[in-house]
This record gives structure tokens, sequence and C-alpha cells, in this order.
């Protein structure tokens, strides 16, 4: 009995699938292996076939998620030379809303050859931006409607989300739409993969399928305001059950047991999502903590234990992080995809040459330049809108602003500036929480950026005039998922019964965090006050030429 | 009598003086020869010594004038064995305002060793920006005045100009105010040279000296409110005596002749300023035509029967340019400077590398691939303020804003943006003419952008939607004078007896023009109107955000 126990977390992400293999009794990664899914995200041609898609389309092919598991688990087993029956529970998470059509038996349509060469017969990802007046039809009808539910989504839902994405299928590829038996979430397909059964989770269902704890789904007659087609969806093409986080989905079948060189019926917890499952490993269990989810972009998640309306948030969901509090979320659609967009298009190859010479990174060297700046040497600021606004504005179709340039304005005053745009991004969504009632006391991180970039946490650290602390874990979510690995095995199985007892043991901080210099702070509230500006005059419609110049280039690219 | 004639013309530039050797009958270019300044544009260290310079200081060597004339003249008539007995007259032209404090007998009191090692002593070029309080002063004084000429001037006195320049001089180093004898215009001074004998023109003397062809130069009361000291500036150290464009100023002195290689007495026109001289290089003699001086930064000039006051113009004077009209400048500060600075700021390595594999130019690659794109598509919308606004808004602490960034937008998307917000920068100036009854029917150009960028010059079409008409000497300063030159000799030594008569024979355009595409214009229209918005919010103070960033970025580099 005291022989060690393990978990394994899986984290399907955007380009790649991610797993750790770790001790249940402290949460240390033993192993950890990464699969590159070989179609990566698909947004110029469906593989192996002359289809462009259209712009604002991102997809990708299910089956990288099997090889996935396939390539990773095993990895993981011959790495640690841990044996497959001290593996007491499998976790996973994924992006979300990545959701996709399947057939009876879960089959992807896009696997199924006749269906194969139709876009929407693949997986839409959470960036397929694509949505966006089907997005546009749900919120016209539920703000006719008076849908109590808009609420609880900041009063707009999204274009990357469920039914977004289902509208869309319906509108574009009826046929597509009538051969699906089942629209899935991505977490939720590979729980069905791994048990053998449906186990929607409480978390997606409520962030991105308008679920909620004591209301359930919106009613058919909101459906079918929206399209007399799509009065059944939920009937006919989702379920009903709803799984709570922190619950075992099932167990392993026997053939994927063989897939991945484990044993049959090892215990499978709910799907999750990324951000989401990133709480608890960051070792937040209660109020008042923010977790900024780091990467591409930001997810902001957090718990309290009232609802609050706070305008402009992606989603507050009852059980949707914790048990027995409502889960925040928010987010920047754009953040570290900002600064390598920057990178790969705007620094000038004498930068690349030094950074060759000095044998550092392109970030290292612009973060160096940059770090010589004090707040508001640079005389720059701007609007970190380069992926559209997700919190607070939830506006797609907003665009980057670069303001304050001169002729003597170098690489390393962008970079810097746009560092600067994204961390009063996050500081408008934490001060528009504050507004309606939601307290928030510190920040924790966890992603690739606090990782790569002390600049830049220091920037958001000055910025909100908060301490940020850092998960200890690289790899949070896998971390996360193989924490309610753990969870879904139990305590009799040397795993543990709460997500909150598992975070106490196996989620820890890094030593160092980054406090506010003060000074920092106070010159900084200024050039916010500019931004705050700004992003009023361009986000609230006072002035909507984002919106005239986007709507332009559509057309003129449509022609 | 049937002996060809000719003429030169000379024209002192920022980094270098370029004369031509044209030929009277029909301008054609016969010889040209170019002279680099030894000391270039002095804006760090005065000459030998380890003076160093303030930020925004800019100064030349009178003595690189000189050496212009004693290299490039003799050159002319070397590489051309045109006999000096057929060169019947001189024409020069200067960059202004390009102003020097000078002994009684003309001196410049750099070249005398007691003043030299003071910065004052030296020649204050055009882009000396250091007098921006003594300007500020003027407008303050003048305004509290209601004096008359400042709706000459669009509403402000600039930095750039004479008197603000003088003023710091008597600020700064009034030991050299008082040892100068004579304040003077680089163009007056180079004719002082030439034949001897002080003749200021009418077009620096109006344009930067506030003289008025009715008027005069301002009463003693004005300068003795901005200081006591400077009551009598106008008497004591300039002349009341202004000559107009078009005559002849004297003939060439026997030491200069002697020094150029030309006949002693050999007709010298009255001085000129490069961008006003090329009106009638480029053929232009009556109203209804502008003339674009395009380089690093755009002038815009024309003529017009009547006085109208347009805000924002850099000034309107009678006689200022051809005899018999007004002559009305306006101007955009930066223009190729703005791509200079993009080309070496924001162009990624992987350009540079294509363009070397194609042998061409960066600016050539960029403008390619930014050619493919059509009016509207890119999504961007920039102000082209990256060196402040010089009309309409007149105001030096304006910065550059690119809108519409999205994680698509490539270098040329931008490259194209930064062109057409110089075109709408120009389309703004020639709406504000005309809004103030001054018409603009075609548009003229002239400088080193036209032949260098064919897209630029579409695009610059299609936004204003009027006909570029080039004019064919890519020299059109240098023939400018040279046609002076030949007006200065007159029609009975084989020249010409106005400046009408030298353009129709001397002045020639290109035959290939550009013509604006209607669907083009039609959509530019729109993209315009938000430029229009963004122009006024940011220029006009609803939104001042730009001079806050820059207040903030002075007081912590001041730090």
């Amino acid at each position: 009995m005291s022989q060690t126990k393990y978990s394994i977390g899986v984290d399907f992400g955007t380009e790649s699938g991610r797993a750790v293999l770790v001790k249940v009794e402290d949460g240390k990664e033993v192993a950890s292996s990464v699969y590159e899914y070989k179609d990566g995200v698909i947004d110029e041609f469906l593989p192996d076939t002359g289809i462009r898609l259209e712009s604002d389309w991102a997809l990708q092919n299910p089956a990288d998620y099997i090889q996935t598991l396939e390539k990773t688990i095993p990895a993981l087993l011959k790495k640690s030379g841990v044996n497959a029956r001290d593996i007491i529970g499998i976790g996973i998470d994924f992006t979300s809303c990545t959701m996709m059509p399947t057939d009876k038996r879960g089959t992807p349509l896009c696997l199924i050859d006749k269906y194969r060469n139709n876009p929407h017969s693949w997986v839409k990802i959470w960036k397929h931006h694509a949505a966006q007046p089907e997005a546009d039809k749900i919120n016209e009808v539920a703000r006719k409607r008076s849908e109590k539910f808009l609420a609880r989504y900041g009063g707009k839902y999204s274009s990357e989300w469920f039914f977004s994405k289902s509208l869309q299928i319906l509108n574009e590829a009826p046929s597509i739409y009538q051969a699906a038996d089942r629209l899935i979430e991505g977490a939720d397909w590979i729980v069905l993969q791994l048990i053998g059964e449906e186990r929607r989770n409480s978390c997606t269902a409520g962030y991105k399928a308008l679920w909620d704890f004591d209301e359930g789904f919106p009613s058919p007659h909101f459906f079918r305001a929206l399209d007399p087609r799509l009065e059944n969806i939920v009937k006919e093409k989702m379920s009903q059950d709803i799984y709570p986080l922190g619950k075992k989905a099932g167990g392993l079948t026997a053939e994927m047991a063989r897939l991945v060189g484990l044993l049959t019926g090892t215990p499978v917890a709910i799907g999750n999502v990324d951000a989401h499952v990133s709480v608890p490993a960051a070792t937040i269990v209660s109020p008042g903590k923010m977790l900024m989810v780091m990467g591409t972009s930001i997810c902001h998640v957090m718990v309290d234990r009232e609802l609050h309306i706070v305008p402009g948030v992606c989603g507050i969901v009852k059980e949707g992080i914790l048990p027995g509090y409502y889960g925040y979320e928010a987010g920047q659609s754009g953040v570290g995809d900002i600064f390598a967009w920057f990178v790969q298009n705007c620094v000038p190859g004498k930068y690349w040459k030094e950074a060759a010479s000095k044998r550092v990174d392109i970030h290292r060297l612009l973060e160096e330049k940059a770090s010589t700046l004090r707040p508001g040497e640079s005389g720059l600021l701007a609007l970190d809108w380069w992926n559209g606004n997700r919190s607070v504005l939830v506006d797609v179709d907003l665009s980057g602003l670069l303001l304050g340039c001169t002729l003597e304005t170098r690489p390393e005053d962008v970079y810097r500036t746009l560092i600067e745009a994204t961390a009063f991004g996050t500081y408008k969504i934490i001060n528009t929480f504050e507004e309606n009632g939601v307290r928030i006391e510190e920040l924790y991180a966890c992603g690739g950026l606090p990782e790569k970039n002390k600049l830049l946490m220091q920037i958001y650290a000055d910025i909100t005039g908060r301490e940020i602390k850092i998960a200890a874990s690289s790899q949070a979510p896998a971390l996360g998922s193989a924490m309610f690995g753990a969870v879904a095995a139990g305590r009799k199985k040397g795993g543990y019964d709460s997500i909150v007892e598992a975070a106490r043991k196996m989620a820890h901080l890094k030593r160092e965090s980054f406090r506010p210099d003060e000074e920092n702070h106070s010159v900084y509230q200024g050039v916010y006050a500019e931004y705050e500006k700004l992003h009023d005059y361009f986000g609230r419609g006072i002035n909507d030429v984002m919106k005239q110049l986007k709507s332009m280039k559509m057309t003129i690219r449509g022609k």
C-alpha cells in the first residue's frame, strides 16, 4: 500500500497535445511528452485537398487527438519506468469551445469519406471566428426574448462558442448538420473515446453552451426563435446529462487501454478546459485570487461565493471551476500572439543579426532593449486588439491601434508598448470585476509567458498594482488534469476525495513572485487614463472606424 | 547671334549643392554637378571642436556654400565644353528659412575666430527646431496685439522661421546678436557673395520674415513687445528693400567670376527658395495648379489671383512665387522620411533577403507587394504625423497613429497604409484650400518621390481624385533657378523678359501622368471620411493624448 501512486494529465492544446505523469503525493512531474499535431491548425486548405478555407476559419483534425494519446502516454511510461498498475487515474483538458459533428458512434464526420471534403465536417477550434453573423443572431434573439442567461455571459454570446458554431453549420452546410448525430466538445469527445460513454462536463456546457446549474439549457422556444430547425438541438444532438467537475467519468475501455498501454478500467475524470483546470493547479481554491493563463491569449479565471453580474465577462458558471463556487472567466484574445506577430512582421534584420551574434532568442533581445525604458518613456500607447477584444468589450471586429509614433520610434519602443497594452487590457478586466463586486487581491499566473518574459510580468505587476504569484508547474493544465485524475480515483485508490485536497498536496507556487513598484504604478496610472479614453472611444461605438475598415476589407476581399 | 545660349541654376540643398547648365532655348540640361557639403548638417558637434549641440539643433557651415560654387560651376563648364561667354545668367535657390549672422562686410560670424565657438554664430538651417519657445512667444504677442499678419501664416508663425531663430540668438547669445550687423537668409547671402550687394528677395522675406508686399514688415511696436532689444531689428540688421522674384540682382563680381570661371558682370537673379522656384520649372504659370515638391517632406505651392485666408497654411505671400500673383505654401513635415523610418525600423529580415535575391531595392520590393492590394483591402488607416503636422494643424507635438492592425497584417499592408496616410494628408490640404476659395484643378509633382515610386503617385491621384503631372526635370529647383537666370539676362541678351515666357520654353512635363481611377477614388472617399474623423479628434484637441504622451516622455527623459 505504500507503493508510490501516479496520475496522468493530458492537455489538448492548439498546436499540440501534452501529457504529464505526476506523483499523486506531491504533484511532482516525473515525465512529460508532447505530440505536435500533424495537421496543426487548419486555416488555409483542408488537408490533402485543394479546398481553400474562407478567412477567419480555424479547424483541427480529430485524428491528431487520438495520436496524442497513442504517442504520449506510452512515452510517459517508457521515460518514467512507472508500471501501468501504479497509474491510478487520468484527467484531460481541452481548448474550448472546440467542437465537432459526429455520427451515432462518435466518429467525427470529417473522418468519414463522404463528408470529408466539406469543411463543416471538421473540428472547429476555439479560434474559428467565422460564426459572427450567427453570434449576432443569437444575441439579437436572446435580447428580444429577454433571456436571463445573457447577463451571465457579460451581455454577449461569442462567435467562438458552441451554438454560434452549430448554427453556422446549419446555415452553411445543412446536410452536415443533418448528418450529425452529435455536436460535441473536444473535451467530451476525448472522454468518450477513453471510456466509451458520453459524459458531458459542466465547464464547457456552462461556459460555451448556455447551460446553467439551476436552469439547464435554454428552452426549445429560444432555439426555435433562432431557427425552427434548431428547436430540439439539445435533445437531438447533445445531452441533458451534465456531469460536474471532480467526478469520475468512467474507466478506460479495453481497446483504449491497449492503445495507450494502461490498465482497462483506469479511472478517467470528467473532461475539463485548459484554463479552468489550471486554477487548482496554481493552488487557488478560494475567492479573491485571479489566475491569468498567459500564452498566445490570456484567460482570466477565478471563483467567488456569490453571483455578481459583471458586464463583458466571458461567463459566470456555477460549479464551472471548483465545486461550491461560481466560476468567473474573462479573457484577452491576443497577447503572446501579438508579440509573435510583431517579431515575425516588424523586427528588422539588424535586430535578428544582433540576436544571433549574442546567441539569444529575438524575444529575449527585445526584452533586454525594452527593459532599459522607463514607464511612459516611449511616448507610445497601443490598444491591444490585434485579435479583437474578448473582455470587457466582447467584440471580435475591433482591431489594434498604435499611437505616438515619431521618426525616433524604435522596435523596442513598440515591443514594450505592446506588452503594456496587453497589461492595460488585463487591468481593465480587473477593474471591471471589482467595480461589480468581485474582489481581486492577488494575481496568479501560469502558462508560457511567465516563464519566458520577466519584463512582461513586472510590467503586469506595475500596471495592475498587484503582486503576481507564479504556478510552479510549467504545465499547469496538464498538472490540473492529473490532479482531477487523482480525484477521479478517490482516496481509497490512493488518490483524493476532492480537488481542494488534491490542490493542497499536488499544487505549488514558485518562490519568486513579482511585486509592483509604486512609482511605476503611479506613472502607469497616467498612461492608463489615456488607454481608457481610447478604449471607450473606439470600443464602445463612439467612433466605429475599426468596424468600418473591417467591413470595407471584407467587402473588397469578397469581390 | 544664333549662337546657343545657356544659363546656370544652383540649388543649395540640405546635404549638398547642385548646379545645372541648361540651354536657354528649350531648358535642356547639358551638364550637372553636385557638391556634398563637407560638414553636412551639423547637429551633434561644432566642426573641429568638442562643442556639443543641444537636441533639435541643425546648423550648416557657409564655407560649404562657397565650395559649392567653386566646385560645381567650373565642373559644368568642363563637362559641357560651353564657353563662359555663352552663359547669359545665373539663378540660385536655397532651403529656407536658413539664416545666419554676419558682420558689416557679410562675413558670417562663424568664420571669424572670436565667434566660431559659439553655436549661435553658425547658419541655422530650416530644420533647426530649437526655437519653439521663441515661436510660441511670437504667436502669443501677435495674437494679443491682433496682428493682421498672423492670418497669412495660417494662424501660426513657425519655430523654423526667421524671427524665431533671431530671437533665439538674442535670448541665448546676446553677444552674437549684438555683433551681428546683418541677419540674413542663405539665399540672399549667396547673392551678396555673387554680386557684392545685398538684394533681399520677396519670397523668403514674405514666407519666413513676416514681410508683406503692401504692408512691409511688422511695426517696431510689435518687435518691442516681443523684446525691447528687438525693436529696430529690421532697420538695424535687415533691410527694408525687398526685391521681387524675376529681377536681376546684379552682375557677377570680378573676384567671384575668377573663382567660378565665368565672366565678370554675368547677370545674377534675385535669390529664391527651392520649393517656390520649382513652380515655373514644373510649367506652372497660372492658378488652379498645385505643385507638390515630394521628398522627405512635401511642400505644396501654388498661385492665385486673389488673397484667400486659408487656415493652417504655411504662408500666403503676394509676389512670393510668381509676379502678379499671391503665392500659397502648405506642407507635410514627414513623407519620404516616414517610409525611410519604416524601412529602417519595421521591415523584417526575410524581406531584405527577398529584395537581395531579386536584386531590387527594398522600397521597390515593398512597392511591388503593396501594389497587389486594392484600396481599403488592408483594413488599416494611419495618421501621417510621425514628424508632427505642418498643415493644416500646424502642430509639431502631434504624432503618428496606425489603426486596424490584426494578426494578419503584413509589412506591405502597413507600407501601403503609410503612403495612403500621406496622400490623405495632401488631400486634407487640398480640401482646406478649396473650402476657403482657392480652386485646385490639377496636381503637379517634382522631387525624388515621383521618380522612385509609381504606386505612391497612383495612390495620390486616386485619393485626391486629380490628375498628377510630373515635371520632366529631375532637378526642378536647379532648372527653375536657371530659368530665373535667363530672365535676369533678359531677352536682349538671349534670355527672356519674364518667368512666364521662360517657363513656356524651358519647362516641360513628362509624357506620363497619373490619372485617378474613379472606382478607387470612390472607395478612398470612404476611408478618407474616417481619416478626417481621426484627424479632427486627435488633431484639434478633442483628445490630446498625443500631447500628453509627448509631455510625459519629455518629463521622464529629463529626469
